[in-house]
């Protein structure tokens, strides 16, 4: 995790501080279940909680680790020279892992909460840009060449509905991964019971594992990563859509520019769309984690903890980048700059270019064959672009054209509202949709 | 497409043959519900797939885009020559990409199809195999060790809910893909209607995309690619542990051999798990697709077509390759060759070991502290692992447990019937559950 | 391989036929060898040539193969059925993998030697470009965003060193994948010699293998596909920048647009830089075969045959790609058309803003502190970027500029030429360096 | 980067603070540079240098860019807060990413340094065990299941030469990363000198770009990264083996057990190959990351600065991953524990089966076809493996065989000693080889 990318509130989560503690939840939830089972004297985890929740000393136990190399049974004798005889009583019949992937799946829920308030906000501000600009013309662009009309709400309005897809992927993922396991050893509750452990994770907000082996099959935790790879990805379509848009010849929106920010430490008139170009950088990131996380699914037998290296590094990382996006791709839509008079000059720019295809349409309603009338019109397109007269006249001018369509029916076809006229209800369609924060 | 890991059925539906005749059906789809819509004389449709449905000539059309370079003008051409006037008719205010993309759709919902008869075949045998070995005991392994005992019916049921999850994932990943858009140039209706494309869709078995630009979006393909790369993901895990049952050490289990097989052109004694290792490298290719998949989805502005071929190799291969790999499983685990007797034999070699465990939670019940408890186990394992005795035999001799436990005491730990009492119920849990073939 | 992406020098070099026939020269290889150490009767190797070389009959051994599993017996037997008696003596000693991985060398470094070929007519485009375009200046850009002038001949400069970089590293590639083993079952010349394989690889082109498993080490083949996909990523670079220059708005060059080629099938005016977008996707394409072929390294033990599935797809589909890639962006990179007026008229837009830097560093060398010296140009760039008046003019009417430097000293930081004089001296470099086809 | 998988060195090489220190060193190198050349005053460099060099402060400079959001302007005002008057000296000409990318190479060079450092302490292990194991015999595997002897030096030989082709590869990106440039805005020295830059550059151990852009051309780094990727997995190779060998049913080598370690906090006699297994995550990791390098590659135009956000994640945390690893793996060799004795056991355990391959050759010599030979051969293995008799006595009681081959004959098919008589040379052939360190 570096801070220049991740959010203090995340920080804190993946913090030594913080993983322990919920590991000493983990051990009072599962010795709160044996004691309502009888196997533990009851009141063993009030004792146990008022001497150590809280007061755990991350330095404390990675010594005792240095001696044992084993980091459970490293925290576990720190909680027993905190809280003395009754913390004998913890961790019955358990094994480590009972503790560490019920911790896990409590962090990356913890995690997945705070990047889906990140979501929410990023798709209120798509939302609302869509409705402020659902009637804003511009010209529509394939291949980064002009092709049709469309409007600047309807930009937004597919982010937000793509946003709204990666948003239900990390929903389910974060449903996948709720999961833990208290059965012991190698999974099969050998000095355990499964009501012990249903009772424990569901007051852990967690559900048992299926078939545990020693872990939760990671599986899930592919999924998780996955999910956050393709809200990345979201992201990325977003952030170079901005680059595009802030290019110096389209000018048609830019980052807002702090009082005091700096473009060019050489160029003193540059406005760079540098918060997009960083978020095309870490939605790299969250693909490469997904990677690695898929490799962690074929463990060998019961387990082995090849995963463990991976988990240590793209948990903290992969949900603090994908926490620290989401907010910081909020606030550049929030705050973009939309420049509607830029993106109706480069509309007009061709001279209505674009209206090829309602005038290759109604030669075709006239009886036209649809390549014949294709070629008709591609020959007066091409001579508006090679600047022999505007795209209309021309039209006009050419006797197979005029022989079929006349002014009037050449007008009707040069229509922009006409054009538009369903843009406003796509964008309804997609705010409509019930991902919608 | 490479035959030797593909299906019949999977190479045809990837054929141009069968391409070009969803094309066709998307366009009289179309055009069916512009006729209904008044658009479209009546009856034209009908025309186009009298003299056109069936009669496709890939070869030719190929022909014509040689000239064009353009596929799907291509096709069209190739209609209207196979039909004639009506032909016109076709394709109005559309653009190639709502006939490609509407075509995508459908055959990659047919190959979820396939692919998903192969996973519940899959599924049923894994579920065969659980409920056959229900109570055969194992050693259980961690980091390749032998831990504790497992019934090799555990891990059949681990397969089965794991397969489970990723058959949910490509569930879920089909209905996101089963969406088309006849939204025309930059998705904005300029020249249809949203009730054309609800109509004709629908006649397909596709929804609308939300917000069409001129594309679907790709966060969907990516979607179900990463779905796809899951699944192999989960049967890897499933062949590496076929191929750890079958080494010569452990020969727990190995891949039925056919008659006349050859092991080996060098050494003819050797009976190799070659099917799971195949599996093992497709699972490496699926896991490749998904990330070319992921660089797919940001693309430019309304559309650039760099996904597409992307798509032409990894739609093909890694469908071929999934809907391969799950039948090659399923046969896997169906001939899988179980040696129950060996599987105890192992259990068996180290002497108890695995009670290690049940001792020290009986020490701690009689008032020891864990990690006191810990280090006098430790002491008589190592001491057995060594070969200085029978684990049960130096507990016994040791003062500092008998002190605490006497031979009844010790015999309770030592009962295998009790550690698996939970595998029955564990299994049953998982064969419950309700994405169960 | 899909033929759409693929030459018909490639899709032969991977057809059975050829793997066959590669097999049969690797056999026969080793023969003589063994027959120059008196091990096998002189002429054994001549007989087996004349009967079977050429006349191999792919179908024939897959037949084999359906009844053995076991390729290389299959084609031994197939070998055996046109030759007879002499056929005893071939494989003496050999593994399977002592044919696959020698003969899989050779078609790597075939393939290699193919694709070299087109990244040489690549950077002979690429220089002729450079060459041409050495004094065309344009605008540079970071950001997207106008930045100081270049040449367009720079630009082309870099592609050409970029792809000699790429060259240097597949060359290398090519090297390391040059090696064979003649070794035996797990690589100890159990019944063979070192020296026998020592001849017989150096017939064939190869070193040997310096400590053989059972297979030749894998990581030569991952190093291969990651040259690879360095390749396609430096095109993709290249493909990149082709796409920008063809966007409407910049309109600084564009790819050749064939005789009775369409852009679109619904918009007739429409030139889309297709080829570029092709050459991004297959780029994507190239890095995710590396993935795979990276997970291929770490086999089991002697080795496990893991790896054949992923290089049966990625070996043909890979170098296919890779080839035909490079030839394509050749082509592209011949017949580009480069719209030097427009650069031109995209450099003036911005009225000399690019000049700021020069400003600045005016007012430093009359002793102005940096930062100071910056917030003045700024000023007046953003003014001037607001639309308040030429950036010249504005400098000019600025009183904190005029008392530091005059008109004369404000035009000298207004010169071009000046600007661009060091450009045809880092052309000259990049042309002169060693990896010059 | 985590400290965990960190050492010291490798925490301090990426700190803010030697970060910032490194940059004053490519600010002053190119001040001295100028002023050898008469465009800065003499001295002005050594003035600079007495007042900042080990003197920045790193919460300083931060606080600055908290306001300007531009890392070297920061640096700068906090030079020039620290040094006054000569500062206005510095950057002259320069844009920022003189300075950053001279400095990143200077980072990832001495990562470099350090990295291989232990790839030579890792080879000198890997030659150590290959000599003192040079003659121990053991079972050779394919696919798990035992093939034929080898001896485990020659194991550990193989490593060598993999880790030997992998520290070339290294070395080969280390080269190729040493490259900055001081070239200025868009990499024309439009206010510098190609001449200046030389000097600069070249005492700091670093080569000119030789067509900069903004920015050193990333495909260097993507090189760099897959390069460590490429170690790695070379690790990676090793680790398994050493999962591999210590299955408890394998049992030929183990971990180092430390003193005080604990296996399991549930199984009290457990020894887990656990290093091992934390390499094979790390070689996930490493693979991971140079995919996000890939895709920093292609950036738009003369830079975008998308590749920045990436480099500062897997910079730091590749070179930190890759130095543990390569140490912590030279620690494992060092220290494993080679059971020479089990390894003799398992090889025995089958009886001789491996030899059937001499077999076979005996009988091919002996005049039999070898598709014959191989089927009396392997029905006589199949035998023996289901406990029919030893393989030797089933071979000598078959009369087909013993028609063919005497007894003494069969014996000397039998021969472990002429099995392994090259091992030795293969050993020397890979120590001797030019990259052992």
């Amino acid at each position: 995790m570096i801070p220049r990318y991740t959010r203090p509130e995340l920080i804190r989560l993946w913090s030594d501080h913080h993983r322990y503690e919920t590991w000493l939840r983990v051990e009072l939830a599962a010795c709160t279940a044996m004691e309502a089972a009888g196997t533990v004297p009851a009141g063993t985890a009030a004792k146990i909680a008022a001497k150590a929740a809280g007061k755990l000393d991350p330095a404390r136990i990675l010594e005792h680790e240095e001696r044992t190399r084993h980091d459970v049974i490293a925290f576990l004798s720190h909680v027993e020279e905190l809280v003395g005889e009754p913390a004998r009583w913890l961790h019955l019949g358990m094994t480590s892992s009972d503790v560490l992937d019920a911790a896990l799946a409590i962090n990356l829920v913890e995690a997945a909460d705070q990047i889906l308030v990140g979501v929410d906000l990023l798709r209120v501000a798509c939302r609302r840009r869509a409705e402020e600009h659902r009637a804003t013309a511009a010209i529509g662009r394939s291949h980064g060449i002009h092709a049709e009309p469309i409007t600047a709400g309807l930009v937004f309005a597919g982010f937000y509905a793509e946003l709204g897809r990666a948003r239900a992927a990390l929903v389910g993922a974060r449903v996948e991964i709720a999961v833990g396991k208290i059965a012991g050893a190698v999974g099969t509750y050998a000095n355990l019971d499964p009501a012990f452990e249903d009772a424990a994770l569901a007051s852990l907000g967690l559900r048992p594992e299926t078939v545990p082996t020693q872990i939760v099959a990671r599986d899930r935790h592919a999924g998780y990563f996955m999910a956050l790879a393709r809200l990345g990805t979201a992201v990325e379509r977003l952030a170079i859509t901005v680059r595009h848009w802030q290019r110096t010849e389209v000018g048609e929106a830019m980052e807002a520019f702090g009082k005091g920010q700096k473009g060019s430490s050489a160029m003193p008139h540059k406005k760079n769309p540098i918060l997009s170009e960083n978020l095309c950088g870490i939605a790299r990131l969250l693909r490469s984690y997904a990677s690695a996380a898929l490799e962690d699914v074929a463990l060998w037998h019961e387990r082995d903890i090849s995963h463990s290296s991976v988990e240590r590094v793209i948990g903290p990382d992969a949900t603090g980048l994908a926490d620290f996006m989401v907010r910081r791709a909020a606030g550049l839509v929030d705050g973009l700059v939309v420049n509607a008079a830029r993106m109706r000059e480069n509309l007009d720019r061709t001279g209505g270019l674009y209206f090829s295809e309602a005038v290759l349409l109604s030669l075709v309603r006239k009886g036209m064959a649809r390549q014949a009338g294709y070629e008709l019109v591609q020959r007066n397109a091409l001579a508006a672009v090679e600047g022999k007269g505007s795209f209309r006249a021309l039209l006009a001018a050419d006797p197979d054209i005029a022989s079929r369509l006349d002014a009037t029916e050449i007008d009707r076809a040069f229509d922009l509202a006409h054009h538009l006229r369903h843009a406003g209800a796509i964008i309804d369609r997609a705010l409509a949709e019930k991902d919608a924060p």
